[in-house]
């Protein structure tokens, strides 16, 4: 029996982001949670583009799957040549890329299918079976991803086991057990007295929205709190540990994650708490040197001023709203991945986690 | 010319949270504003007691110029008799200082009025003068006060033009140029190039609907964030000084003031940042020992969960909402009172400067 393949009754109820039912893709609609858990059958390759365009489907390595199902949405029924089938993924593969650039997961899932599709096919059946295939591969393995973090994290949330975190790095972000929230998870399989703060992650409220909702419908014991009420929390010794997962980490450790982290990372140094991060080796960019390579994105800033629509601020006023900040190396206490957990000196210790893969 | 009759022109257009205007009172309704910024007028003491009660003003400052004020509404139109004015201020006073029982200003202010109540009068024409006379005195001092601290802490501003503040410590909590603001006010007035960052303040997003508001309103360079970027601002060098109010200094030195304080607190130590705090010495509680001693309040969750209305998160998700956080002493650079800047230590200081008072 391989890891993936464990039954875990007691989690069964986390929500999935991404199913691939009998060719179907559907994508649980973010944006609304949530007050509202719809389903979205995407029969087009349109309807995927604008799901991970408009945030229905959302977290890196979630869009990366959804994108490798999605190439394939409607083919099986449209019986086209060979010849006009190869040319319509490649169109539909630059046209998914192209709905959220930056995402590197995105591009990754995408042109690993391309990749398969390259290869000669006796039909078109045989091609198609072979990509689905590769895009449930995909999915697979990223399942087996974030069972192998919960693994390996799991005996930190026994040692440490009230745990604040921030946004969502959670099975609504990646596929079932999440990054951050998998050694929770496995902690609380175990039965292990788990409490989480959730940081409700303004300006989108994935704190709020998401994780609150995923750790409550398992059963996880949980508080939601605004994000300036963490300093709070560890002054009174609530908090053992923070674990947030990860957008970026860079070759000396810095972590590029969700707006906040850094407030974080500050406190946890100063109150003496262990900082962690999980997330997959993907993640890991051993190409950028440090922090300051990388570009913060700015993002719209009604996500600041508006809430579902109406004006929170004063007309025109200045907003900044970068999407996440850097943390630097120096104040994080180790990384949780799927090959284990990575402490410091990071510019070490992450290079001879590459070799190893 | 005394420093309250300045005249300050380029700040007129600061909004003023309370108005005796021709013997009538009229509060600032800020539950709805910025967007809705109507004026109410008090008919009735009942009237005044809702607007405490519910927050169309708040401020500790502000509440108690309203309560003093609001002791008269229509008591000019209703010609009692003598002893029946002095029994109706009396049972006013009780029936106000019961809308908020946990703020100070507020059963200062109006015990203040009752001692003189409590003076022998010719005729309740007589009496009433002098209350109206002590209510305008109250109301005065505080503007006055706000100016001193202005000018106190006017020279940090020229050196630390980049400011970061949190809820709101302005005219609308306060009289005229406010705490935490007036040094702010008091630079952008000399033609200083001063910039603030302005915390939003969740859950009730104090900066976001009225210190973004005032600043913008006299034209004050200032950019709105999520409390959780503060950390990202100061990483990248943006900010020189972050600047606060305070509910509630004690003995030594220890800061009560709104949730999120201490999580700037700590952020300016680690980054190197001044941290500031601007009150009237009236904040300033020296008979209570520590931070340890201060009761934190904690609010209704629906506070967190809900925006005008609407719930954000889960259905019966467990929330932490306290109201306030404790900085303690050590993380505090110096303390601006209308008497002068406060620095540590501050167990020493602070009775050297309770024996001025």
């Amino acid at each position: 029996m391989t890891k993936s393949d464990r039954t875990v009754k007691s989690l069964n109820a986390l929500p999935r982001a991404v199913l691939w039912d009998n060719r179907t893709l559907r994508i649980l609609d973010q944006r609304r949670m949530p007050r509202d858990r719809s389903l979205i059958a995407c029969h087009q390759v349109e309807d995927v583009f604008e799901c991970i365009q408009t945030l229905a489907v959302r977290g890196a390595p979630a869009i990366g799957i959804a994108a490798a199902y999605g190439l394939l949405v409607d083919l099986f029924e449209t019986r086209l040549p060979l010849t006009q089938l190869k040319q319509s993924l490649s169109d539909r593969a630059e046209y998914l890329i192209s709905a959220r650039p930056t995402a590197v997961n995105l591009s990754w899932a995408v042109n690993r299918m391309m990749g398969v599709a390259s290869d000669k096919f006796g039909d078109t059946r045989e091609l198609l079976e072979r990509l689905e295939a590769e895009a449930i591969a995909i999915h697979q393995e990223d399942i087996e991803a974030c069972h192998q973090i919960g693994d390996h994290g799991v005996a930190l949330v026994r040692q440490y086991p009230n745990v604040l975190t921030h946004c969502n790095a959670g099975s609504l972000a990646v596929s079932e057990l999440g990054t951050a929230l998998a050694p929770i998870y496995r902690a609380f399989e175990e039965g292990v007295k788990v409490h989480v703060f959730v940081d409700e992650t303004r300006p989108l409220l994935q704190g709020a929205r998401l994780t609150a909702f995923e750790l409550q419908s398992v059963g996880v014991d949980c508080t939601l709190i605004t994000d300036n009420m963490a300093a709070h929390m560890m002054a009174s010794g609530d908090v053992d540990m923070v674990l947030v997962g990860a957008d970026r980490i860079v070759a000396n450790g810095d972590v590029a994650n969700k707006i906040g982290t850094l407030n974080l990372a500050v406190l946890c140094q100063h109150f003496n708490i262990p900082f962690y991060v999980a997330c997959p080796v993907s993640t890991i960019d051993i190409n950028t040197e440090s922090g300051a390579d990388i570009v913060i994105e700015q993002r719209n800033p009604t996500e600041v001023t508006h809430w579902k629509g109406e004006q929170i601020s004063p007309d025109n006023i200045n907003v900044a709203n970068p999407a996440f900040d850097v943390t630097p190396a120096n104040l994080v206490t180790g990384i949780i991945t799927e090959i284990g957990i990575v402490k410091p000196p990071f510019d070490e210790s992450l290079r001879v986690m590459e070799g190893k893969t």
